[in-house]
């Protein structure tokens, strides 16, 4: 198997896989997955570079027995201290992640603690997925330059719609409102993702990925689901 | 006395007097305030226009008794319907607001939250300043076209250091910067702005006007700093 | 009319209207409501007490026309100071607000913020109604010796199913319960209360009035259900 | 060395530590900890019974690696599901955890979420530390019937003054007063709290044990700190 470097994961696009809360994806089930991935891309340049971001439980298990780039679900900025029950940037990165998704849909933060986490993982060399609902949601947080902006247009989540069948312009509409704030910004589209056709059709458009969630977590046959994404 | 028309708070350099909850701005003293400045403002042409933001019990009686533009404090996008205890947006207006402030450094709010609350402020035909603590954070929110960005370093705020006597090149700095993302922005200066000298530098500068709080409310002698400001 | 004094709040029952953020309820709506039960109520000595909670912006110009008890719908326990956007407890005293309702199922707040209000609201001389979802949390919140505890089990809000007619010993149990931890609790009833009737059951059983909201506000014909709960 | 049973964890007195956020007590340095406790607890009975409570990222693997009882330090009481980011009381039960600590003073939560979660946990057959400021949030959250309540007076954290030796009559009246809610309460000393002598003093005055953090995390000599305690 190759190595999922972080040269790798500027500059191929990503399938970013969020595990959530879901107990097919907890514990034992999260290094399936990434097994499952890893023994699939045996490649030594693989078209989509995976990145999974597992439960905070799981990061350190995980981190160790996978190549696959681990990102947290959500970190706060705190420095070490009194922070009783929180988990922080620097935590994440010592039990293994290379990253975070901050301000997911389910998971909303304050515009300042947006600026603040990023601020915080990019002295800890770590990646950043900022999540946005809209274009202009995406737009303001393209400007604290994340290494990824990741849009996930609310009325799609969850539904079997595919931005990329339905409306393959408004992704090139999406890529170019975003980089007119971050010239080089690296785009994630979320919301109705499934098949790796709607990946390739993302791409093509000029976004640098997908973010995924329930259409691999939650598919009756996960195996195949992979073996499709990134086969 | 003039007429605070809708116009005349977009053509004109703006000073915005945040009252918090200070006792000194309550009540009888926040009608006390507005007084003294239409009785300074005798000028059919003011250099200034004024903003006072009082808390939200005193918005009604406030829009009642002067022709200063009011501005609430914080609201919530929140519909009419079941939400005991927040001030919402058409609440506001009902009682007589013509603008909200929103995300100020000591009521910050999530991302989506300041897209939804500028949203539901244009269909009310309200006005929104919207706050920033830093340069960044202030063109994230550009991105959503408030009628004003208010910055307000933090390391200023509460401080005798005047940005405008300091650094008022950093004052051209941000105005560039913001401007970048809405070429149309109109830009408050806050934190440490107290003399009539210190706005005049803001709008030398390219600032629209700035955003004062216990400059004014905390002064020994309010009359006499508001009659500096406004004469 | 009468004259609505502090006594008569503790030591006859009480219906109080949570006049949430309904439309119908706001601004000139309000003063209506608060007309209207003073009309009914002639007589010198009424059987049930009424207290009326509106939005924040209503409260000042309420309390000046009308004798009827006035609670803001939260509050927060700051002091004076830096509260940006807030609704605070002094200042909602100072707008003519004699109590407060806090942790409505619709605002949620903090253990330590319960404890911290109450005491705020305790050295103002104010009344405050702690809402509770469940039993258990009713007994939780009567530890800090609120003036009143509400309890409004969660599966009844909105329905059309009575507690009073469903199950009268409920609310007998309830009371006891309560009581247990502060002996001399008052304690209101709320959720699917719309009828004189219902009022009267709970009382007979134990309670000391109901906390109403939609069944008055949202009612085809608000003057009718107002005479029919206070003539 | 013996085995830590869930009957031990009831019926001896508890030392639990909070190892929060430190950088002291992260990864390897909380197995070591742990290592140490056991090394030094050789005896079959020894006198007080040991609960860690790791950041999340660290529950598993130290789960694995020890026997001492594990506690999250904060959990949301979630279904499996859709809450990206979160901690949640099915994954930490998963990763190994056998109870939560809750509402610390660095974590506040809602009264509601106190209720709830304490109800997942016990449907989960984990056990719950609720903590309180203050005697009467103590007795608040003893209504909800934790299996154990810890009190720490904000006054004392961080400080050098201890509850046990500056009042130990403190401690025998907080004792009481949460007993007379919940008659079979068990009850940890927080703040303060740094010597052998001290936990003593607590569990000689009624108390169930004592709740620690930095007494232990940011010694000097942490070794020696665990030997004076368990020894």
């Amino acid at each position: 198997m190759q190595e999922y470097t972080y040269i790798m994961l500027l500059e191929r696009p990503v399938i970013a896989i969020n595990l959530k809360t879901y107990s097919e994806s907890l514990g034992e089930n999260a290094i399936e997955i990434a097994k499952a991935i890893e023994q699939i891309q045996t490649d030594q340049t693989p078209k989509y570079n995976p990145i999974i971001a597992p439960q905070a439980v799981d990061i350190r298990l995980l981190a160790k027995q996978t190549k696959i780039n681990i990102f947290a679900q959500h970190a706060e900025a705190f420095d070490y201290g009194r922070n009783t029950g929180y988990n922080i940037v620097k935590s994440m990165k010592d039990a293994g992640a290379k990253g975070l998704i901050i301000n997911h849909s389910e998971h909303k933060i304050e515009l300042n603690k947006i600026e603040d986490v990023i601020t915080a993982a990019k002295k800890e060399k770590m990646y950043v997925i900022c999540c946005a609902d809209t274009i202009n949601q995406a737009r303001a947080v393209a400007c604290f330059e994340p290494d990824f902006v990741a849009i996930e247009p609310p009325e799609l989540i969850g539904t079997d719609t595919s931005i990329a069948k339905e409306d393959p312009d408004l992704i090139k509409k999406i890529v170019k409102k975003i980089r007119f704030i971050q010239y080089n910004a690296r785009i994630l589209i979320g919301a109705g993702i499934k098949t790796r056709n709607d990946v390739d059709i993302c791409v093509k458009n000029g976004a640098n990925g997908v973010l995924l969630a329930s259409g691999v977590v939650k598919a009756k046959n996960i195996s195949a689901v992979l073996f499709e994404l990134f086969g």
